[in-house]
């Protein structure tokens, strides 16, 4: 979609008051283009062009707006028209739109949802964060063993337009518990006599409702569904989550990942980065700030330490911000490659100790190089033999701690049932930073005899 | 799954020769659990495993292994063996396949394969890496206008199979020029006798066979698709890629934008962590090391010149890792948040100015409370209130250049059509590091008259 042609087209409809081409033109846009389009024009014309979509276009759009158009979009609608929005999307989508409104605003959905609705909704809202629960939809396709292929179209006939999804539909028994899962491929090719219980599949992958939802986002990665079953303790179908939401949680999650690599602290509100005020982007990178500043002062006291050293050799304080830096880098390499691994479930804690042993082997290969540049050049410019022999001990030492803590750091954090990512560039840095002034000035002290 | 059971009990079949029950056990398991069990057991397992699977099984696994063992694997199977792999899997698949396999493999596999797949891998091969058409199936259901809705069940009951997804059809003229969409839900609830022309969607989201996979993957985020159709330049549809492969994208550019971040330059191949090897970790690594080694003795060279200020006040240098870490830290604040918005499409170039003044607004913030809390623990430990304003206002200023620098890069390099993420931490510490040393020791000779 070329956003600016859609937006001039539109602003010319209204302006020449051609409602009716307006609305002809508006079925053309995909309701996932709209969050845009009502970023850019004037809220007056955001409600009337909301008003001239069809009612499950409408309902489609608003579940696609950010959570602050949203609410001032609600601010505009009629209770009808809310009504309809509630009738309209799914019970996920309603979730996520309760759980982020003001509770005034909350009040108003709630009394304009359906009382069916209503109580599912409850039941949806008191899965804790972060779990299947949250993420699951009620609408499904649930089948019976005994039916026919023939059956269960007409059944799909019926019930479909109301489901989430039909890809996948699910079979239960009266009790509803999961017995089997059917693809809808597998139901188009099969013979229009055959019963379901010979055609579904009852090796299911399912997950429960209070599963981790990185867990379900990495079993849609690999098994390569596009819904997954949840079910309860006593196996009984409660919903499903399709892989958009698990798209979501992907991206989510690494984010999260990225923010706490930079020394963020993430929130759970997943507003846009110019949508977040000043005191909530200053206030999400302080703590971290402070928490390190501090660590790195330990760094200056162990320089302190080192004053008549300094005052003997003041040249060797021009190695430090090289030390640190290249200690810093080296650490956050080999942690980032950890943490990612650990993430992607392709390393898991039982293979730290191979993970050790090739981090050993690459720091030492990375340690030479790197000594053996800096040999070349503290000579050329210094020609000072013993500085670079402590530069390049220095510096091989420091490859080695940095890469070793790296890896070792972000595992141990896991087995202890920690984020990983809270041992990630930053603290590793820190932590390898004072160690190698450590070093440096140790090596320094006893080769130079100061 | 729990591997450990599953694994064990697999030995315990082969051992005792149970292979008819391991067969059938075998049948319970997920096609995607496959590749790590391989991991867990001999190599004359795996194969005596391997052949116990049924035909589409077979193919299925194949697929799901890791590159070196389907190499391996390779090399057991025999002609006919290999001739079912290829007849079986959907083209995406071969495609890769054949792209990490070394020539000799290919040939092999390329012998046997049916004269028509073998031309269209070789089509499919031609698309330059990294976009839709190599990403793409040839296998979709492609419907006529005039069709009824039981005519289309009809082809679909007999084509099906062989295609990667039934869940959206498409809806071509007579010379493959794409019309319109109908996703399988609409099609269960139509009547028969309505024509396909009458229920397809005809506002189609499709990309180009040249589009970049990163933009083909924020496509699915946006639109919610399960497949999205790739047209040619002649808007003729030539395949389809489906939202596992989407996925893939998704966490390939996550973790080659977390590799960048902490100075790893990413490699095409996407090994593991534990299965690349030593060498070709540290030749990943040693690149940006040695880069930004070499930018550190900037830092170095600025700290040189000012000697006489250090033989002065031994203790400025305690204040340097602080500076140069909050710095640092600072920058890749900045710069991650903008790199993931940028890369999210939550941002763009045209934003650079509200960024700047986010930026601007937020460093002012997080300077002053980062002076304060520095400001107290000097008076504090030192009693020295010249310290505190020098590194205060050093503080202040660093936080603001480290902000803007770490906003501002990246967007230029987006807007220069280069990756954004070479403006990450890394390289941003690096300037940030010189700048704030610059700053300090200028501020300090001004303040101490030095």
């Amino acid at each position: 979609m070329d956003e600016e042609k859609v937006i001039e087209k539109i602003t010319k409809f209204i302006e020449n008051k051609r409602i009716k081409n307006l609305r002809e033109y508006l079925k053309t846009i995909n309701s996932a283009d709209f969050p845009s389009i009502f970023e850019s024009v004037d809220e007056d014309k955001i409600i009337m062009i909301y008003r001239l979509l069809s009612k499950e276009k409408a309902a489609e759009v608003f579940v696609e707006l950010e959570h602050d158009n949203q609410e001032k979009l609600i601010g505009y609608l009629t209770d009808t028209e809310i009504k309809n929005v509630m009738n309209e999307i799914y019970m996920d989508d309603a979730v996520d739109l309760i759980e982020e409104m003001p509770s005034n605003v909350v009040k108003r959905i709630l009394t304009n949802t359906k009382p069916a609705n209503r109580k599912i909704i409850n039941e949806l809202l008191k899965y804790p964060d972060d779990t299947a629960g949250t993420l699951m939809t009620t609408e499904f396709i649930d089948l019976k063993e005994n039916m026919t292929v023939a059956d269960a179209f007409e059944f799909i006939k019926k019930k479909a337009l109301k489901k989430e999804t039909v890809y996948n539909c699910y079979v239960l028994t009266i009790d509803r518990k999961l017995l089997g899962i059917i693809d809808i491929k597998d139901l188009l090719v099969a013979d229009r006599d055959k019963l379901i219980k010979d055609i579904m599949d009852t090796n299911v992958i399912k997950v429960n409702t209070l599963e981790d939802q990185e867990e379900v986002a990495r079993m849609f990665d690999k098994y390569n569904y596009v819904a997954l079953p949840v079910v309860d303790q006593e196996n009984r179908l409660v919903g499903i989550i399709t892989i958009d939401d698990a798209i979501d949680v992907i991206q989510e999650e690494a984010t999260e990942d990225f923010e706490k690599m930079a020394a963020i602290t993430p929130d759970d509100d997943n507003d846009s980065y110019l949508k977040t005020g000043v005191f909530k982007h200053a206030k999400s990178r302080i703590i971290w700030l402070l928490i390190l500043m501090l660590s790195a002062m330990l760094t200056g006291q162990v320089i302190e330490n080192f004053e008549a050293a300094i005052s003997t050799l003041p040249l060797l304080v021009a190695f430090i911000p090289m030390i640190m830096d290249t200690g810093g880098n080296c650490g956050s390499q080999a942690s980032t490659l950890i943490i990612r691994g650990l993430a992607m479930n392709e390393l898991s804690t039982k293979d730290i100790f191979k993970a050790i042993w090739k981090e050993l082997r690459v720091s030492i290969v990375v340690g030479i190089v790197l000594a053996i540049a800096n040999s070349i050049r503290i000579m050329v410019q210094y020609h000072d033999i013993k500085i670079a022999i402590v530069v390049g001990i220095t510096l091989i030492c420091t490859v080695m701690m940095a890469k070793l803590l790296g890896c070792v750091l972000p595992m141990i954090a896991k087995k202890l049932k920690l984020d990983p990512a809270i041992m990630a560039a930053p603290l590793i840095t820190t932590i390898v930073d004072t160690l190698s002034v450590l070093v440096f000035f140790n090596i320094a002290t006893l080769i130079f005899n100061i």
